[in-house]
């Protein structure tokens, strides 16, 4: 997506929203929160070597995995055992020792907190365990995180169909403008009528979890063939002089605050 | 904290945000986002196996670790890493195996979007990984985590403070009333005056971390002693009808809309 799509999309501009940008240092994207811009040898286990062997997956058959085991784990942990599972199979460790399963916790924005959606830290989870964190050499974890958070935030939701669906009543489709659960689930409710505990919202939200692990897939297939490029755009800290969203107005109508700024 | 003075604190009242509370299915919390109420045995590797063995840690200890960590890899992973590196020592697998630095990208609410604070993902991956996930049978996971979002919203951060602070001028106090980075830094920000980018907001966050990791391992250590109880109170689903912080006015204004309920 093109950055002019983009705020278009979103509601407010970045021009709108670019306040004292240079008076904020500059920095790469993968810099930005500052502090630590040199690669820092890693201090833990045997697991802490980047990348982790990486074999090209199915995106379709990822996300059907995706979408059953919602039913089981629910969304962060199903996204994670949607490409570790195959993992396992395909390699084994270190996936093996991975533990999937106490991820459940990802549910709801985080024990239905309505936070970060658990389909977009389920994805970032998987990129930064698989090719490594920025500190360790590596930026396309970080890249890949903010590409899924970008992409699902724009994705008119859910995208993917199962071969064998619970619900086989058609599901609206929503646009979250947010990677945040509770602001993404909230618009598709108010679009659909369905309440949260409806079977409804339950397919909705498993068939996101297989859209994101979709798209995790393809993202990782085209870095696994050294094909892939960053698509966001998105620089908050840079931008905004805050880590945020795009979308400031959408929480704080036309009283967006100003951040502090450096001193020139 | 007793209900009524986290009412107080947050803004809103439970009582204003009660809204059709006896058309939603009832439940536990633990059961809050429905679909699977019986446990359902892991899938994954030796590591699925809870709780992992604990041992009981020095909460000021393992501050100090965590605000030091906060330098190398940030808030997410430096308070996961100043749980496990203690636990690699007294214990070593499997918490040899988990490759922490992984989690970098928790940084500044996930790759500097200013979504969940990492602190406050850090701890609930400790939580879940240590004690397990619901699904398993645990729900101590589960109830630490949201202890940690509902205890670091109502406390005045930081908290901590180091024994050799990098920063060495006193820091200002605010009350994130969320669990988000976004709110937390930027409350503390208009407080205090300074920049994202400055030597004090850094100091600040390492000092937040620092403060997560000490009350972690206060739960921790009460649940290894079979003493925890679970303190917060914060039911969205059950309350709202939505997955929800506590503070609904503070991004919707007077103007918080209803989500859809269950037919009676």
């Amino acid at each position: 997506m093109k950055p002019d799509e983009k705020m278009g999309t979103w509601g407010v501009s970045r021009r709108q929203m670019m306040i004292g940008t240079g008076a904020l240092a500059a920095g790469a994207t993968v810099a930005h929160l500052g502090g630590l811009l040199k690669s820092a040898e890693a201090k833990g286990g045997p697991t802490e070597k980047w990348p982790w062997p990486y074999e090209k997956l199915d995106p379709a058959k990822t996300a059907e995995i995706a979408y059953e085991e919602w039913y089981r784990v629910f969304c962060g942990a199903a996204v994670i055992n949607s490409v570790f599972s195959q993992l396992r199979e395909k390699v084994g460790e270190p996936y093996t020792s991975f533990p999937v399963d106490s991820f459940v916790f990802l549910e709801g924005g985080m024990v239905g907190w309505g936070m970060t959606c658990g389909s977009n830290t389920g994805a970032a989870i998987v990129a930064n365990l698989i090719i490594g964190p920025r500190i360790a050499g590596a930026t396309q974890g970080h890249q890949i995180s903010e590409d899924m958070f970008q992409w699902y935030s724009d994705a008119s939701m859910p995208i993917f169909v199962p071969k064998t669906p619970k619900v086989t009543t058609e599901l609206v489709k929503t646009t979250a403008e947010s990677p945040l659960c509770h602001v993404s689930v909230g618009k598709w409710m108010k679009a659909s009528g369905y309440p949260i505990g409806s079977p409804e919202r339950k397919d909705r939200c498993a068939r996101v979890a297989a859209s994101n692990a979709f798209h995790l897939v393809e993202l990782l297939n085209s870095w696994k063939d050294g094909k892939y490029e960053p698509s966001s755009s998105h620089t908050p800290v840079t931008d905004y002089g805050i880590t945020a969203q795009m979308n400031c107005m959408e929480c704080h109508g036309d009283d967006v605050p100003s951040a502090p700024m450096a001193k020139k």
